[in-house]
């Protein structure tokens, strides 16, 4: 069903939303607060993929970069909107709806800033079904869409239109190489598509997902009831069914790099009384594979998310301090990017991972 | 007056546009080779800049990339023509002339590979007077034509659309990302102006000049002339009238790097007879600046060319090899290229160096 969505949504679908960014995504609490800048006391509109219409013009809407850049590097604002416009203006034709390619992270919060400068719909789903650290990691591309042309832009109105066919890799490249040139963030509008098309490829009701993930960790709280059960209790409604407590312990090191464009590193979790093997969890802006000594845990796609041992908050990697006490969840992802060629696209040897998928369910008992 | 140019002008054009080059530009006869593939017995139409209506729509068409990989990685040949209609369709706007942006190098050949191609003619005239490293290095954006909307073609169709407004160091930044994305050469149509433009903007005649040049150099060899002698005639009937020897000697060293797609480094040039201090030349992809311990020769946008000390033939910084025997020649530019406004431009402080320009008639006797 369609819903209206108002700032005073916005808190708790950035907690979801940074639950979701595995550590990474980038920061939702500063696209938050560009959202409520424009919201104001006004209401967007999010269209349930089931809903919409096969003809509907879809232009999905997004930030590139770093992490750890877009949290010092805080948008204009008007860049997102001014990627889409160049993006009808290339294609000759006026978008319906704009949507998230990435439900995880600040990527849940620009089209909502789209929306609310412009009045268009947003569609409740993505591409990615969390975050990933690629433009090319979609299951949009896995299932047909393609990410060209992708319109690109910069906080002092710079305007770059990428056509790389059907190679939605070197689209990434380009796009990241632009990026980094305009210090490290970027605003894009690409994959542009048919009510039909979300249909297809897309992740369906991540965007309400987020929402509820946010509003039960909050809710929990408020009631002094375990906010773990909230999230699996609202999971369990999901596609993403299965939840996984793979360990709890302390933050003992966290290496983190910004190279070619990505916050990459490694964060190691020790067990809270410093004794038995200490858990590692690689990342690339997101986390992407957790291990026990040889032991694997969890691995991409399935969501890896580290959060605050009590309160369930969740902590990306660029705010991971020694010390913290921890909970490491896996969650599972849903079928469609499971897939042999969901997995080619953003696997783990999409990541350059010598280990092969395997389920979070099948890893760990309940 | 206009003229008709045929692949049997095509040698002596790439010699003269390799002295142009001033060590840099890329190889012309690579691009040579490219334009008698498509040129075969036709001829291509060069139009005077004096002739032409003011309102005739010109699209230069270029090269970018550093000359060490332009070497080795041989364009397609379409690229150049899909950028020209890339930018064409982003313009709604049909070109009825192409331009090089660039006399020195292989850009003295790109426009001609569009020419063969489309039947397009060619103004013979240009935005460098010479080489030059950066895209926004251009007498075009000295005098106020605008580079972007900038199209940028790869060799497996790529096309990336760049417009930064005004400003043209923005411009050359994105395509020189998008360019080392590509494997470090791109294809570009840039700076669309009228006809109107060119007169008031380019830098004239230079085509023809590259063209003369290379003539004199071969016809002084096959007469047992000076080959000197023939380049100091040939530049007098030009707009470049000052040519001094600014030293001989042997290459004793050459540094040589390639960084964030340039080629940057040294080339030192003892005296013949190993006595003396000998001669420093340093580029970016050009020949930036020649001293002989604290004594500055030339200085850019001036040109220093290195040539073979007999046969006059010119040398790129690629081509420099130890031992080899040369002279060192400076010649002035244009006052259009010396102005204020176009020494800031491409003068010594757009490369970083802290001498001021002082012109080489003035450096050195006749």
């Amino acid at each position: 069903m369609s819903w209206t969505l108002t700032a005073h949504d916005l808190p708790d679908l950035a907690r979801g939303a940074t639950l979701l960014g595995t550590g990474g995504g980038g920061d939702p609490y500063i696209g938050q607060m560009l959202v409520q800048q424009v919201l104001g006391d006004g209401e967007i509109t999010i269209l349930d993929p089931e809903e919409i219409a096969d003809e509907l013009f879809v232009i999905p809407t997004a930030q590139m970069g770093a992490p750890t850049v877009m949290v010092e590097k805080i948008p204009a604002g008007t860049e997102p909107l001014l990627a889409l416009r160049t993006l009808e203006a290339h294609l000759g034709r006026t978008a319906e709806a704009t949507m998230p390619i990435e439900c995880g992270g600040i990527n849940s919060m620009i089209p909502l800033i789209v929306a609310a400068e412009s009045g268009l719909p947003v569609v409740d789903a993505d591409g990615m079904g969390r975050a990933f650290p690629e433009l090319s990691m979609e299951t949009f591309a896995v299932y047909g869409v393609q990410g060209s042309p992708l319109a690109l832009a910069g906080e002092r109105g710079e305007k770059v239109i990428i056509d790389t066919g059907a190679d939605n890799r070197q689209m990434e490249s380009f796009a990241r190489a632009v990026t980094i040139r305009l210090g490290g963030v970027g605003h894009i509008a690409e994959y542009a598509m048919t009510g039909a098309d979300v249909r297809r490829t897309a992740v369906p009701r991540t965007l309400s997902m987020a929402l509820n993930l946010g509003r039960a960790i909050r809710l929990a709280r408020e009631q002094h009831r375990s906010p773990f059960t909230a999230i699996a209790d609202t999971l369990a409604q999901t596609l993403y069914s299965h939840v996984r407590e793979l360990h709890v312990g302390k933050v003992v090191d966290v290496e983190r790099r910004t190279t070619e464009g990505f916050a990459r590193g490694k964060a190691t979790i020790s067990n809270l009384d410093d004794t038995g093997v200490p858990v590692e969890i690689n990342f690339q802006n997101e986390n992407l594979v957790a291990r026990r000594g040889d032991e694997l845990l969890a691995i991409v796609p399935d969501l890896i998310c580290i959060v605050d041992h009590e309160t369930a908050e969740p902590i990306t990697t660029e705010g991971l301090r020694y010390g913290q006490r921890v909970r490491v969840l896996g969650i599972s992802t849903p079928d469609l990017m499971r897939s042999e060629a969901a997995l080619e696209t953003f696997g783990p040897q999409a990541f350059g991972l010598s280990d092969s998928f395997v389920p979070v369910e099948q890893l760990s008992g309940p």
